[in-house]
């Protein structure tokens, strides 16, 4: 079980020396994975959190796939922060994602800064982190490892794959490349090929962190520094892409930070200012920056589609798969057509699909947040796939 | 007249010592500037440029407003990149803003880096540049200061000021500020206040820039380096505001850039990756870092309606200037709905206002672009507003 997140160093020394302490399970596999770049990489790490009971039968299992900067931490304190975990709304027990029923698996996405193979790891053959020697990695090499976390559990088929953003990405590479092994599929304001809006909002988080002299052509970890100032501006030009323009308008406007007049200066006078600055501060409290080049560079590189000759539909062709797609309305991220694009593809198969679209101005972070639609519109689906796969009810 | 690109320094020395030798008029304006943060700011220099000629009655003179990165070169080659005008679609005989009819005149902001008064230029008081000591300037004092160039120019009322972005700020304050002295008014693509959404992204501007270690808390002059990095990055995040989703999606989709498959590395991969860092490394070499911390600060600190008691419709009490907003249908930087606010206050007022939302995907800079609709909406009011004014067909 996890320790205490007072166990832990302090979340502002070197990122290597925490990861040895950070709390939760590891599996190392020692048969090389055939990553899509054409390595064959390990030995390697998969840092997972269960929550739950598996099943006698071992068909409760539901895998959550976490986003660019989440993590393993669904529903437990985070081991630096020591904030709740990232679905909490969703996850526990007698919550839609009802650890009493079901077996609840996350694993920190290889390429991660979790405990998962990595850029922040060391290389096994220098001893060294790996930096921007680690391979490149794709979303479909994230699914493959996570195949060999499955098969470790004894799991043949899981009874759900469920993520959003960039896990949603993760369950569609899923259902597409090991439709026998999932018999429900949850992606949520996703996409199944990164757009070029998104791919530009990347590649300038991207050339902050590269800007950031301390970022030391990736090679940080070793000379004792850390790209912060980088990885801030990274992290704060991400986050206005989270939120829709009405939910920054509703908790901010143009309302002033602690105080009652414009300073004529550089300060945060806004709110909306100060809570950016904010969100890049904590960000690098907890999160490796060649991590965030690598996953970023993985979500540009999905495009379902290609791999399947081009056309998506070919990617469920034949699927028995249950799938439920979720989008928000205000979602300008992960709008609703690029979920619609994946709807239209699963019905060009006739695949068992309901699409629900819900209403909000939370923006893309609306996955993360309290949206009681979205709860009840997953726990219908849930309920039925659960009747259907013979689970009994808590 | 303006002197050939050639003459100038090469565009990679320091922006100080190329400012001296750049074409076009300067006017010293030796009467203090009251300005809105409290200070009185004198003397100060007006970089300006004109096109035309002023008819004897001094009634045909366009004021055109530049937006944020712009300057006084409409409609000639700029003197530092060589590039043609940014607005020459719009501006030269014969075209909408004919030079045979209209005398136009364009000056460069103060907080500007093209000859205008800003942090790049020197404090007399100590001979090293401003920097952060140059006092925040606002968009009301921008258009206080351009009314000393149009008194200096004798002119008493303008046919018409006219700009987009942070150019229709300007508009709208000069007709609210000085409405006896606006016989027509174009704001385009813009708002009577600055959004958060706005303000977040501009504040990641800034803090890309405050990160560069070259930027040396803004002393970055006197230290012979330049925040370029910091700066590239802010560009590149605020130029993709400036371009619609579609837009991105036509011109770059996910083309691969001179390669035909994904090298699996941090190079730019895709076409967009390639456009953006091209417009980030462009951009410096034109433009100075602080002046853009200055004139981001500017926009965000627009709020029209709060000078007039928080009512916007208080700003045009009374007018009879002409008004013509135009606003696009993919531009979510200042979307229509912005503009149409700006409208509603006319309406209040009964104010003369014609309102036109052109259909295009090209997103907020479709105001800089060939846009045939928008150009002929244009010609009409501007004809119309002609006749009334009495100024013959060329």
């Amino acid at each position: 079980m996890p320790s205490s997140p007072s166990d832990l160093a302090p979340s502002r020394s070197p990122p290597g020396a925490e990861a040895a302490a950070r709390p939760g399970y590891r599996l190392v596999v020692e048969e090389p994975l055939a990553l899509d770049c054409g390595i064959s990489f390990g030995p390697y790490t998969i840092a997972y959190q269960t929550y739950g009971r598996l099943n006698a039968a071992r068909s409760n299992a539901v895998l959550v796939c976490h986003a660019l900067t989440g993590d393993q931490y669904v529903a437990e304190p985070h081991p630096v922060t020591g904030k709740p975990g990232w679905w909490e709304t969703m996850v526990g027990a007698g919550k839609v994602l009802d650890t009493e029923r079901y077996f609840l698996i996350c694993a920190n996405v290889l390429g991660g800064c979790m405990g998962s193979s990595g850029p922040m790891e060391s290389d096994p053959a220098t001893g060294k982190p790996w930096g921007l020697s680690f391979p490149v990695i794709t979303v479909a090499d994230m699914v493959r490892a996570q195949t060999r976390l499955i098969d470790h559990l004894g799991i043949e088929t899981l009874f759900c794959v469920i993520g959003g953003s960039m896990g949603g990405m993760q369950v569609l590479q899923w259902a597409a490349s090991y439709p026998e092994r999932v018999f429900a599929a949850v992606p949520i304001a996703t996409a199944a090929r990164h757009s070029a809006q998104n791919i530009a909002f990347h590649e300038v988080g991207r050339q902050a962190i590269m800007a950031d002299p301390d970022w030391c052509q990736g090679n940080y970890l070793e000379r004792g520094v850390r790209p912060e100032r980088g990885l801030a501006v990274a992290r704060m030009a991400a986050h206005i892409t989270y939120l829709s323009e009405q939910a920054l308008h509703r908790k901010f406007g143009r309302n002033l930070q602690d105080r009652s007049a414009l300073t004529y200066g550089f300060d945060a006078d806004f709110q909306v200012e100060n809570y950016l600055r904010h969100q890049g501060i904590t960000f690098v409290e907890r999160f490796d920056a060649n991590s965030y080049l690598y996953i970023t560079r993985a979500c540009d590189y999905f495009d379902l589609a290609a791999e399947y000759g081009g056309a998506l539909a070919n990617a469920f062709r034949g699927t028995r798969t249950r799938f439920c797609s979720i989008s928000f309305t205000s979602d300008w991220l992960y709008p609703t057509s690029e979920n619609r694009a994946i709807v239209h593809a699963l019905n060009a198969v006739a695949a068992n699909v309901s699409f629900v679209e819900i209403a909000t101005d939370k923006g893309h972070d609306a996955f993360l947040l309290d949206e009681p639609e979205f709860f009840a519109t997953l726990r219908g689906f849930l309920d039925g796939c659960a009747r259907h796969r013979g689970l009994e009810t808590p």
